[in-house]
C-alpha cells in the first residue's frame, strides 16, 4: 500500500504530489481515510524549516478529520468507519514523568503528526489509536478540523491555569486561533477583551464573544485598560511590546504565549514581580484536554470560521495564509 | 509625646538620632514599645533612595517585634501587654479589589510602615493594629523579627503557587531570605534544593534543610540538574543568567523572584513558553498568610540566624550589611 499526498520538498516551494509507504498497521494503530485537514501556521514554518527540524520530502498537515478504515489488534476504543481526529501529535511514551502526571503534551519522547513523519494532507494516515479521537456528531468535519490543534492550542492555558467564570480574559490578535479564543472564554463564562492592530476586526470579534475591542495602537485605548485583566492569552507570533500588556493585567494576573514569538521575553522585572504577575506559556494540550475540548465545543456550538479548499489548490491555500488573507483557518478538503 | 529612633537625613548616610511627633493614636491604632527590629535589603534601598520614594529624615526599620502599650477604643483583637509583629506593610484600604479578595499586599493604596512615615529603628511605633500580628510563644523575639518580612517573603509563593510536599523546589540565594525559604520548604516537605555560588555555604544551607546544593558557578553541576525542579525561588538581587534557570524546571515548572534586580527578564520566548514554564514574582503576603507563616514557624521551629546589634550600633550593622558579612539577618535590640 502507498499513501498518496502533497509533500514539502524543499524549504519555502510550493508542495508537489508525493507518494510514501507507511510503517505497517502496529496492534495499537488505526488507518484514518482523511476528508479534511486544517493548515496551521506551524506548517508553514515547517514548510521553511524555521526550526530547524524539517526533513524532505514530507506531507504536513495536523488538524485531520477522517474515518477509520482500518486497526490493529489491540484497537478497542475506536471503530472501523468512526470519524476521529488527529492534532499536532502522534504519539507519546506513556512512560516519563510528564506522560505518568497525564501531561503527554509535555513527553520528552513525543512523536508530532508531520515532524520525521508525513501528515495530513493526504488520502489517508496511520496513527496510534491514543492520538486519534472520537469528533462529536454536531460538529461538521470542516469545523472540527482546526480544534485539533488550534482549539486545543487556546482552550488548554484557560483550563490549565484555573481561569475562572467571572475572570476577565483579554485576546491578543484576532486570527485562526484568537477567534477560536474568543469563544471558548466567552462560553466559560469570562467578560473577554480583544485586542487587535485592525479596527474592522471589532464587529467580527463582537460575534465571536467579545465584549470588548481595543485597537492595540491606540495609546488612549491601552491605557484605560491598565490593572483590568486576570489573564490574557497572545496568540500572535510577532514580537510586542509586551511590558504594555503586562501593565493591563491586574495584581496577581497571568499572561500566556501560545504563539511564540522569536524573541527575548524583555519584561523589567521589579515591577512585573512586586505585582505578582504570572508570564507562561502553552503548547496544545493533553490528550484528556483534547477530548474536553472537543466536548465542550459541541455543547457550546464553538466553530471555526473556515475557507474550504479541495486539496489540488493546497498551493493557493497556503499563500492566502502567507498573505494573512484567510479569515479564519484554511481548511483542505480530500 | 515624642518619639526617639534612628534615621536617615540623606542618602547612603550614617543614620543619626532623630525625634518626631507622632500622628494620634486612631480607633483601631496600637502604640507598640519596640524591643527588637531586623535590619532587611529593602532598608537599605530607602536610606540609599534606590526607589526614588525617600523623603528624609525619616526612621527605616520593618521587621518589628514590640508590646502593645496603648490602643485605641476600637481595638478588640490585641491586648495591653501583648507582644506582636509588625512586617513591611502597616496599612491597606480594605476596599480595593485587591483587599477584597484578601490580596491586601497588593492594595492600591497600601501604606509602608517606613515609606512616607517612620518605622522600627525606633523605641516605638504608632500602627494600625490590624497590621500588628501576636506571636506565638514559642519564638523568641531575636528570631521572629526576621520573619515579619523576610519571612512571609519567602513563605508566600510557596503557598500562593500550591507548592506541594513532594514538590522539588530549588532557592537561589543562601542570604536572609534565602536560608528561611530553605527551612519552609523543607519543613512543607520539599525537596529542597540550594544554589549558591558560594561554596563554603554548602554545610549550613544543609544545615537548613537543603537536601542537595549546586555550587551555580560550576557548569557542571547546572547541567545536572536540568529538567528537575519544579518550583524555583531567587532571592538574590543580582542578574543573573535566568535561561539557566528556566531549563533546570521541568515542564510546568515555575520560577518566582522575591528578589527584583533592576533589569529585564531575557528569555527567549519559544522553548520557555512551549514547555509552558512560568516565570512570576511575590511580594511579602498578605495578613492572613502572615498569621499562617508565623503559626507554621513555630510549630516547624524555624529560626533566623540572626547577628544582635544594640541600636546605637545600628550604623555597624548596616555596615555589615552592606559587605554581604551578615549570616544571616542583623536584628536591632532597642
Amino acid at each position: 500500500m502507498k499513501i498518496k499526498g502533497y509533500a514539502a520538498f524543499t524549504k519555502k516551494a510550493d508542495l508537489k504530489l508525493f507518494e510514501y509507504e507507511p510503517k505497517k498497521l502496529d496492534d495499537k494503530d488505526v488507518l484514518i481515510e482523511i476528508t479534511h485537514c486544517g493548515i496551521c501556521h506551524s506548517d508553514l514554518h515547517l514548510i521553511d524549516n524555521d526550526w530547524q527540524s524539517s526533513r524532505y520530502p514530507f506531507i504536513p498537515g495536523h488538524e485531520i478529520i477522517g474515518n477509520v478504515i482500518g486497526k490493529g489488534d489491540k484497537v478497542t476504543a475506536l471503530e472501523i468507519g468512526q470519524r476521529v481526529g488527529v492534532g499536532w501529535q502522534s504519539g507519546a511514551c506513556f512512560e516519563c514523568e510528564a506522560c505518568e502526571h497525564g501531561n503527554d503534551n509535555q513527553c520528552i519522547h513525543q512523536e508530532a503528526t508531520c515532524v520525521g513523519r508525513n501528515g495530513g494532507f493526504a488520502e489517508s494516515i496511520i496513527v496510534d489509536s491514543r492520538f486519534a479521537f472520537a469528533v462529536p456528531e454536531n460538529l461538521t468535519s470542516e469545523n472540527a478540523a482546526p480544534l485539533l490543534c488550534g482549539g486545543v492550542t487556546v482552550y488548554s492555558p484557560l483550563v490549565h491555569h484555573g481561569v475562572r467564570p467571572v475572570d476577565k480574559v483579554g485576546v491578543i490578535g484576532i486570527g485562526g486561533l484568537g477567534h477560536l479564543a474568543l469563544q471558548f472564554a466567552a462560553a466559560m463564562g469570562c467578560e473577554v477583551t480583544a485586542f487587535s492592530t485592525s479596527s474592522d476586526k471589532e464587529k467580527e470579534a463582537k460575534s465571536y464573544g467579545a465584549h470588548k475591542f481595543i485597537n492595540s495602537k491606540d495609546a488612549k485605548q491601552m491605557e484605560s485598560a491598565i490593572r483590568s485583566l486576570d489573564f490574557i492569552i497572545s496568540t500572535v507570533f510577532v514580537n510586542l511590546n509586551w511590558e504594555e500588556y503586562i501593565k493591563i493585567l491586574k495584581p496577581n494576573g497571568k499572561f500566556c504565549f501560545v504563539g511564540a514569538p522569536p524573541a527575548k521575553l524583555d519584561i523589567f522585572i521589579p515591577p512585573f514581580a512586586m505585582s505578582q504577575k504570572t508570564v507562561t506559556g502553552s503548547a496544545i494540550g493533553p490528550r484528556w484536554m483534547i477530548r474536553e475540548m472537543l466536548g465542550f465545543a459541541s455543547r457550546h456550538n464553538i466553530q471555526a470560521k473556515t475557507e474550504l479548499y479541495p486539496i489540488k489548490d493546497v498551493n493557493k491555500a497556503i499563500t492566502r495564509l502567507r498573505e494573512n488573507k484567510v479569515r479564519y483557518r484554511a481548511v483542505l478538503k480530500m
